[in-house]
């Protein structure tokens, strides 16, 4: 790896020089993990660069190529798996510049991979009234190309299922990293190779995504005293085919009394809370499903409220935002993520809360899943020892939960503990000297690993 | 009943006075039953009227009122259940005029009851690229206002469900039948006062509808040697949250070799054909899925083919269409509307087909039903006897199928078999007289009704 000379003759990009700044731009929401947090605090890049086009980031790819310097990818940063963290140091490329919405069309769009969602959801909204079918919480700060890259799903996952399912992206545009950078077009099949890859086989330069029509959503709280109606109350409205939403999220109490500071004051300890987005063409439906259940009462609505202090949008209470909001609150508090797959996705969430409440709190998000609704689970766990924390999972595990546990910082850890052939097939041909975002694919680093205990890469730069 | 004075009350409306454009607009599509046709082909009206706006149904309802004719109220007539026959005689009174489109909204469209289909989505379209939700396949030439009365779902079921579930109806004006008539606006749960009621108890002089956005859908037809694959296939596809479709439907061989005929050149006799409308956002999406089925070879898709005949749009083939299309064959020919619900759809299909293939051969359209896909059957039926007929439809309800009778004309039996205490309750406010589509709601004429034999309305005029 030779640093110095990589860096010269990447001279006339835009390179950050800055240890602050490159420290900065060598970190993403690790910490949202005490066990991630412990093992890359200290991660830093050697150096940033922010490419402004795909020439540029061609000339990055073939540059640290011929220099052995990893890169590393990232767009803001707002990964909660250390995806964006550059373990072997070198290289850090920031796509920020590549900001471009190239072509917007009925019911899809082109873009960079830098541009911010919000960006493009404005940008969509302004041409034809469109938006993303889905988006991270994080929409305001989060890029498109980090959320396609690192992401799985969220809001709009209760109509549109996840990112991975057929359909959800349309394009993906990618560079390799080789002693010749090669630009691939991928459709269909071949989407899987890089998307959720953590630009680690390749690096997206254009997107090509549906999307949905953009409503002048409703957001809404409705409170329960009763956490099983409540969730009830989510998983039969994402049931209703003919009330459109955008997202459906259930917050056990005391969250919504103890983390979200401008809800505090409408709801008590005991209120258990579910946050939605309705299209306005719905609400007049949305009304009649609320008025057959006395058990529930709408506290909030954004379109009509008295409420001294706006609580902001409803969608960045959910998905990692909730984690986000209790850690503000109590720094011991992180969290899980979990799929309760229908049928059974009730029933075993009681029995998942009954075995570990309060220790344990239920936030549910209502996702579509192979046409079914059930529940992702991005549980707030009062953390207390690694120990304990992995005999929670197990415990999960052994009722029946899916977890994508987010206290590791590999693609298959954070997955479904196994290699991915298409990904490590791709990362063969496409990154033959390993450099892009290394240790992060257990599989290219050992393909033997047994999954028994915590991955560590051996070759993570050590902390001063 | 005072006709003649009734008809010289109205005489300054748009009155019909020809014979023959009375009989035309005394009928409906009833004819597709052969147990309706021996019982409704003489039924003729005493008179059309056309009224041009609400002032002028109001005149209408308030002069029959005070003659005690009773009144019929259609739109073009395309119902298959007899809903538009005037029993008793008396008045047609026909919306064609009443064809304005009011309102278009982002999600929304307000308009009048006559306006069709086609001409409602042309202007949507127009207006900001929306269109209907749902709509039946009579698209070209039926009324909104009838397919609200009369219908229960169509073309776009398979992503939205049916008119009846909460959101696909947002508000109905309707204008009642006594001495003073009233104007009144139904939203949620009054909906379903009038919403199918077959103008029984009040006249929709406005409607307002959520739309979807207008995409330029591609047709498609698929072949499978196999039954179960190809219902597979359709079922499969319509739980793939990604993809995006407006219909997915399923022929059992040999319906496209016998009766569609431009599409009879491309099939064999054992052809199962699947047809499908894809948005064209989600095509790649569709092919990935299509190249994952080997049994399954797409024959034809509306943007890209060889076919020298252009076959038509592809839901011209499907909902109540395909009958059309067998009968324009085989005059023996009628059907069944069957709704085989999750989870055990398939499974029941399959067993029904084992019973009665091919007198009875299977026609299916995915549809949701409480956020879960499903089967609707309109299965097509050689026509022996009415005995015959009968029992078909007892051992469907026997092996757990609900049967839609069409070969019913009320409300009752075309539906759940029992009363709509909803329907009947605003009856008797709005139509104290009962003169609205006499004959139509067993549970006004005769509230002791048992539904073991065929409901035949006393004070239908006899066939001269």
């Amino acid at each position: 790896m030779n640093i110095d000379a990589c860096k010269a003759a990447l001279a006339h990009l835009d390179i950050e020089e800055r240890d602050t700044a490159i420290t900065a731009a060598s970190r993403d929401f690790f910490w949202y993990s005490p066990v991630l947090k412990a093992r890359l605090d200290h991660v830093v890049a050697d150096f940033v660069v922010r490419p402004k086009n795909e020439a540029e980031v061609i000339e990055v790819l073939k540059t640290c190529y011929a220099h052995d310097v990893p890169v590393t990818t990232r767009g803001a940063g707002t990964g909660n798996y250390g995806q964006a963290m550059p373990l072997a140091g070198g290289c850090v490329m920031h796509l920020r510049h590549m900001d471009k919405v190239k072509e917007v069309n009925p019911g899809r769009v082109v873009c960079e991979p830098g541009v911010l969602l919000k960006d493009l959801d404005a940008h969509c909204q302004e041409d034809s009234g469109q938006e993303l079918r889905m988006f991270s919480s994080t929409w305001s700060t989060a890029t498109i190309g980090g959320f396609i890259a690192g992401g799985s799903g969220g809001v709009g996952s209760v109509h549109w299922g996840s990112l991975r399912d057929l359909g959800n992206i349309i394009r993906l545009r990618v560079v390799t990293m080789e002693e010749k950078p090669r630009v691939l077009e991928f459709r269909g099949e071949e989407l899987a190779r890089v998307s959720h890859a953590y630009g680690t086989n390749g690096i997206i330069t254009e997107l090509e995504l549906p999307l949905a029509p953009a409503y002048d959503w409703t957001g809404i709280f409705v409170a329960a005293d009763d956490f099983g109606t409540a969730m009830a109350f989510a998983d039969e409205l994402a049931n209703e085919d003919g009330i459109l939403l955008k997202i459906a999220s259930v917050y056990e109490a005391p969250i919504a009394h103890s983390y979200f500071q401008r809800v505090k004051p409408h709801v008590g300890e005991g209120t258990n809370l579910v946050g939605l987005m309705v299209a306005p063409q719905s609400m007049d439906a949305f009304l009649t499903f609320l008025n057959r259940r006395p058990d529930c009462t709408m506290i909030y609505r954004s379109d009509d409220h008295d409420w001294p202090r706006h609580p902001g949008p409803v969608f960045e209470y959910g998905w990692n935002h909730t984690t986000l909001r209790a850690l503000k609150f109590d720094s011991s508090i992180t969290y899980l993520q979990v799929r309760y797959a229908f049928p059974e996705h009730r029933e075993l969430i009681e029995k998942i809360r009954a075995d570990f409440s309060p220790e344990v709190l239920q936030h549910l998000e209502a996702i579509r899943q192979n046409g079914k609704i059930g529940f992702a689970g991005l549980s707030l766990v009062k953390f207390t020892t690694e120990e304990r924390l992995d005999e929670i999972i197990r415990l999960h595990e052994e009722a029946g939960a899916l977890i994508f546990n987010p206290h590791r910082y590999t693609l298959e850890e954070g997955g479904r503990q196994h290699a991915d052939p298409t990904q490590l097939n791709f990362k063969r041909e496409a990154d033959p000297k390993g450099l892009l975002n290394p240790g992060k694919m257990i599989a290219w680093d050992d393909p033997d690993w047994t999954y028994e205990k915590m991955y560590a890469y051996p070759q993570m730069r050590a902390a001063e």
